[in-house]
């Protein structure tokens, strides 16, 4: 591991800004661990407390609930963070002992042996959530969900996880350098994932801000990270962020192979392309982008299109098949990169080099016939025991989006889909977020295993730490939704824990349960700042006397009453007639 | 109509603000019209002006877009606007010639007997944009929608608009009383509209702030509006929202109702809200809620819910009847209250009271139970010749949308369906936007004719001008995610013409062609602020050297000349070859 040397972080006050931003803990939270069969498989759970409901009848508890949490050690106040040295390091003990019992093994190749590892374990844990309270929620308010032939089980075992991961349906990105990482799974039979992409280019943005970026991600729901850095100091902000991320790091290496031939897509050759392979292999990227499915014979298929080529790695090995009039060096090289994969544990994220960048786009022969390959790619990486997912698009309307999921699952015999979005109309600059956002939700319900996110920036520049969020948020809800319509387990508890505390006028759980409890906090306040406000039987919308929620309750009290007066009218008659049970007749 | 009298409007400062902010004209912009057959047929369009295209083979010219313009006169520079007489009365004189003509008719009882009224021919006129380009388009980039049995005709034409409304599968909410509107339709076979809600409630707001709302949601794309008032002078706030309204206004009457009776449920009766009723229909409100649909033998069957009732005209009529064990007495005087709709024309947006508050209780007993009784209340109305829409969820996952959709058309004979989302979620408060634009996309492609906004404040507080904002972009997004996705013949023109402005560099042009070209300028703007940029051939995400829109049409480029070549080549072989056609063998 190379010495981390930055000027522009060490001991400077933008360090400790980026760790007061990054350690806040939420509203009425507590980071957890649940741990398994060994001390280190430490699970981390976001638990937050309600607060006790008060009606006629007196006070009675609403139980915690349990969130997945992906914001690492930064959440624990029990662990100090220095970020010139890195997180510490979970995974050293089991991949020192597997070094010694499995060398040159995959989780893939593992698994395929029947071999449950730590981080298989860990995920089991990490994907139950609320799990008590999920099989008392399926016999009462649960709705059944719509899979499509997924098999989501009622509860994740180490063993399910390991079936998964053995037939390629689902990946475990996790470098053997990168062992800060708290282990994450992607597969369509889990907790539908989110990676928020981050990095600098040539025009703007500091390793600073990608640090920041980092675990402003991590902190709002990214489960994964992909540093997308183009311009300069690109090694050493891969370094800081991978020392620094809890969550698996994804790149895409031609973007730097493409700087060290000065940006002229035509010097592009293997060997600096393995170069620069080996050199983030080194770091411990957990997942490479490769635009192996860029075929010579598909790039004419994209001339005719209303936006040709929008992949950035998609258009330089288009330009350098074309200017070289031969095959894509990365499939022709295919198996050699699959060996530097494999020793490293490095998963696949076959790119989609000729993905549509319009609406106009979606589904042509060039994207389809792209896939294809990418299926063919899938086998050749599991022949080699590399884990690997496939990129989806881009821009895709909304009776077009199904038609994608079912062929990437048949073309590549389930390996995990990834897609950006889609977006489902390209007229919404500035708030592709939402554009995307509809599509990400479908397609997740449909078997998409991870949503890249997009920002409200899309398309028009550099996101900043708000638009970051607020692209977060937006896939953060996709995700939810998707999970709720499979009718994942975990999925429901919350939504249903959410809206009794706002039914019950526990405005402060509802505000804590949703996913950004600040702001749900200061939209409330905008309206009714007081503090009596938050423990008020009604809300600024209707007011005290109109409350639809306050009279709804009346209506459920009502209707009690109504019941029990009944029950005593009958049990008065049935004294007036002596109490006997049958009448005489 | 009763004169307006606002103290504080009058000449004021805020009224000067409200026309500033609703006159200000879009970037490249211009009002103009399509008239019909008689010159008051004057419809309205926004024709956004391209830039030309500068390759190398010279410029070229890019074709003017015309936009749906639901903002009325006041983005139109020529029309004097005073909010204190209200809007210029386009309908005035068709409807003076009508009272003599066909007296006591409605738009519905018309189309029945074969009448195209002047409102059909405008709307006609209006939902073909682009009808040229939409023609050419459908030979080349153009996708297929999936529109689940509707009928998308690729023209509109006064006699289809006649016979969607003779049929009640479409309708044209225009009180007889309300001749300032430019009149639009509701119908699953015409482009999904977008209603907008505003009103101050007891606690907040002012008739200054509700018209200053009114004028913004229709520049934002509000095709219908709201007003859901329930404070103090609820009868001023809504006649200066009316006589300024260029879109139908509707309301939900038992609140006013309600305010009557110093808001105690029990004393509401059939008079108080038949004098209701009468007062709002002289005033020109064109579509009632009625929540005629909330019987007594339903109102039980919410006792278990998670969120009991949550619609706050269900919320009044459940206690209501349960007061005094009666039927809702909005269902036994459903007659009667057909008796004004008709005489004003106004149309029924009969009210989903019993909807889910949240996931859990969608779909349930309560809601369908009403939905059946809101499927007969259709029926009666279309015999008294009231044109009628149905109200639908709320709360929904996307697994059970479908057959929401499915139910309304099956028990409701196809009457349009007008939704409130449905949020796929409940765990995101502050972003219910977007929670719930992704159901709407869903149920608006399914084939829902209206969408009801949400706002970013939905659940916590009532909503601001920028909420307003927020809310109706993320609606404009789903419901032209909808119009794609069925495909709607005016729908796909506007994403080509922004993608391809986008893949051609024109940066001004992919601003003003979006929802929101001030956005997408600023946040353009934010990383690259100079003039120049506007014009660069790059963009702040790649830089210069490396953006694949570039490299894409490099390739472009490249595969051209390749070709170019080749042909060169084959014609100097046969020139060495002695120019024959067949070679000798």
């Amino acid at each position: 591991m190379k010495k981390i040397n930055s000027k522009s972080l060490e001991n400077t006050p933008e360090a400790g800004e980026i760790l007061k931003t990054a350690s806040k803990t939420f509203n009425a939270s507590k980071k957890i661990y649940l741990t398994g069969s060994k001390p280190e498989i430490k699970v981390p759970m976001r638990e937050v407390i309600q607060t006790n409901s008060i009606g006629k009848e007196g006070e009675h508890k609403n139980p915690p609930i349990y969130l997945y949490d992906c914001s690492g050690p930064y959440t624990d106040p029990k662990v100090k963070i220095d970020i010139e040295k890195g997180l510490p390091k979970l995974r050293e003990s089991w991949l020192s002992s597997r070094k010694l019992k499995h060398p040159e093994e995959t989780q893939m190749s593992l698994a395929k042996k029947g071999v449950i590892t730590e981080e298989m374990e860990f995920i089991a844990i990490r994907e139950n959530q609320n799990h008590e309270e999920n099989l008392k929620l399926k016999n009462g308010n649960f709705h059944q969900g719509e899979d499509f032939g997924a098999n989501i089980p009622d509860v994740y075992t180490p063993e399910f996880v390991r079936q998964e991961v053995a037939s390629g349906r689902a990946v475990i990105p996790a470098n053997i350098n990168h062992p800060e990482i708290e282990p994450m799974i992607i597969g369509r039979n889990f907790k539908i994932k989110v990676n928020a992409n981050i990095g600098n280019s040539a025009l703007s943005s500091s390793i600073h801000d990608e640090v920041e970026k980092l675990t402003w991600s991590t902190r709002w729901g990214g489960d994964t990270v992909m540093d997308l850095s183009t311009g300069k100091n690109i090694h050493e902000t891969r370094e800081w962020i991978v020392r620094n991320s809890p969550v698996p790091i994804g790149t895409v290496p031609i973007y730097q192979a493409l700087e060290k031939v000065k940006g002229v897509a035509e010097d592009l050759n293997w060997e600096v392309f393995e170069e620069t392979l080996i050199e983030q292999a080194e770091q411990g990227v957990d997942y490479f982008t490769i635009h192996a499915g860029v075929l010579l014979r598909y790039v004419p298929l994209t001339a005719e299109r209303v936006t040709g080529i929008v992949s950035r790695g998609g258009s330089i090995m288009a330009k350098w098949c074309l200017a070289h009039h031969k095959e894509n060096f990365l499939y022709t090289r295919f198996e050699d990169i699959c060996q530097i994969m494999k020793k490293y544990d490095i998963t696949f994220s076959l790119g989609d080099g000729l993905r549509p960048g319009s609406v106009a786009d979606a589904n042509d022969d060039a994207q389809f016939g792209e896939l294809k390959t990418l299926g063919e790619l899938t086998k050749i990486a599991w022949k080699h025991d590399v884990q690997t997912m496939i990129e989806g698009p881009g821009h895709v309307p909304m009776q077009l989006i199904k038609e994608n999921m079912d062929l990437q699952l048949e073309e590549c015999d389930e390996a995990p889909f990834y897609t950006l979005g889609p977006l489902t109309t390209d007229i919404a600059p500035g708030y592709d977020h939402i554009t995307s956002a509809i599509g990400a939700a479908m397609i997740g319900w449909y078997g998409c295993a991870m949503l890249c996110y997009v920002t409200p920036k899309e398309h028009l520049g550099l996101p900043n730490k708000e638009d970051v969020k607020e692209g977060l948020m937006a896939y953060r809800i996709a995700a939810h939704a998707g999970d709720l319509a499979k009718g994942l387990p975990s999925a429901q508890i919350r939504d249903n824990a959410l809206s009794a505390s706002r039914f019950d006028f526990r405005w402060e759980d509802q505000f804590n349960l949703g996913l950004d409890p600040e702001r749900a906090k200061s939209y409330h306040d905008e309206t009714l700042p007081k503090d009596s406000a938050k423990v008020a039987h009604f809300c600024s919308m209707c007011g005290p006397k109109f409350c639809s929620m306050k009279i709804s309750q009346d209506v459920r009290d009502y209707a009690k009453k109504e019941q029990e007066e009944a029950m005593q009218k009958k049990a008065q008659e049935f004294k007036d007639l002596g109490s006997k049970i049958y009448n005489e007749v």
